[in-house]
């Protein structure tokens, strides 16, 4: 199957014609999280995002009770358009569904989140090794001491992914991604992990531990696990997000985020 | 009095020692419109905000029923940090008042959001002149057929404001303004009026009409009115905004608003 754009993924994807994970998929587009909430929660978890834009940045929300994407997609259904998600009742994991039209409300609010797997395809680009992909596993992702700043209802730890860069490109892997603030922008902290709580790099809360060489320097990046710990410590009545792995492809390419000045 | 700081300039101002305009209070410190609208409307003007980040960049918002600033100004309060405040029921000016503690209620949330004299002190620095400054008069406003991408129940054209560049200062005044997205950013026109729908450039919609001079390009960037404009077409049951002129002075500093790559 040829699904080179992010319009022909969305299209397969919504006949259930490709069912499985999105990496490698519509290469260049622009894949997001999501995140949908009844709308007494909203206000309050979009007041979390702003002011927490490195672990949450927002790339479209959609109007209460409009599952159609606004910026992110032409004509794209938050209902159809993921090929997995995760329904929640009361913060407990329900079940995993091909397709949300039978759980759609008029109270829902759709949250877009920008994805790590841009950053992760500019930094390829530029000659920069990530060792998770390397290695054919789940990004190191951490809880640390680093407070978000609440947001109404919501608030909790900033988690972080980790990555192994070697010392020489360090530098050139804060650059490209400072350039990539919609999807969660440069590190928030760079060398020893015990400055922001991490006892054990061996031993990460979610994904798989990585391989640290000689020679390199474990970097740090907000995570968009953040915003979802965040939700599930409240424990909302009704939440859909997508299945880890199974995200929504766009009409943005992530060239196009890239700030240039 | 000298009042060097946000920090300064805002406590002059509750204590009401300071009732005037706020332009050339504490320099380089980051001053902003302010919009008050009730929770009911919030989500709504949130998503037009988010929608259309140059005219309307949010700088903050308070959480629902709270009157502190969380990320604009260290124990900021919005009932008090502005020197005049309108007050509008049903979309029809009622009174100005020096505080609003006597109309603070427990749905009202409070939008900061990022003003054209941030990025006036940036080019003026440069060496860019500013015409309606020279003039001593209020900048040019303008009606114009660009279309806001629609939040919720908000909608409506957007409204900018015009500056007349040197030709040969046009690359720069787009530079500077570009690096600082939060406070509108580039300029969404340059040159002929009509291409925006501006019949008129001597004949503002708001403000008033500037001098341009031989070998001076008008450039439009996307005005905070817009947001006004299109709170007012709703005629909200309840609305609090600044007075122009009189905005909320931060903690931030202009420059720390510049995006550098």
């Amino acid at each position: 199957m040829i699904l080179q754009t992010g319009y022909e993924a969305r299209m397969a994807i919504r006949k259930e014609d490709w069912t499985a994970p999105t990496p490698g998929l519509a290469p260049g587009y622009t894949q997001a999280n999501l995140v949908i909430l009844p709308k007494e929660y909203a206000l309050d978890f979009f007041l979390f995002c702003q002011r927490n834009p490195k672990p949450c940045p927002v790339l479209d929300v959609t109007d209460p009770g409009s599952f159609q994407t606004v910026l992110f997609a032409k004509d794209g259904d938050v209902r159809t358009d993921i090929p997995r998600y995760r329904i929640y009742r009361d913060g407990v994991l329900e079940k995993e569904v091909l397709n949300i039209k039978d759980y759609w409300r008029d109270d829902l609010v759709a949250f877009l989140i920008g994805c790590s797997f841009s950053f992760e395809n500019a930094l390829t680009e530029a000659g920069v090794p990530i060792r998770h992909i390397e290695e054919n596993v789940n990004v190191p992702m951490y809880i640390t001491n680093i407070e978000t700043i609440p947001g109404g209802m919501f608030s909790g730890p900033m988690v972080v992914s980790m990555r192994p860069i070697p010392a020489d490109q360090v530098d050139l892997a804060v650059k490209i991604t400072g350039m990539l603030p919609q999807v969660h922008g440069a590190p928030v902290h760079i060398g020893d992990p015990k400055e922001i709580g991490i006892t054990d790099i061996n031993n990460p809360d979610f994904g798989d531990a990585v391989t640290i060489k000689d020679g390199e320097v474990p970097v740090f990046w907000a995570c968009g696990v953040t915003p979802q710990a965040a939700i599930m410590k409240v424990k909302p009545s009704f939440v859909i997000t997508h299945a880890p792995g199974y995200m929504m492809i766009g009409d943005i390419l992530d060239k196009e985020l890239m700030i240039r000045c």
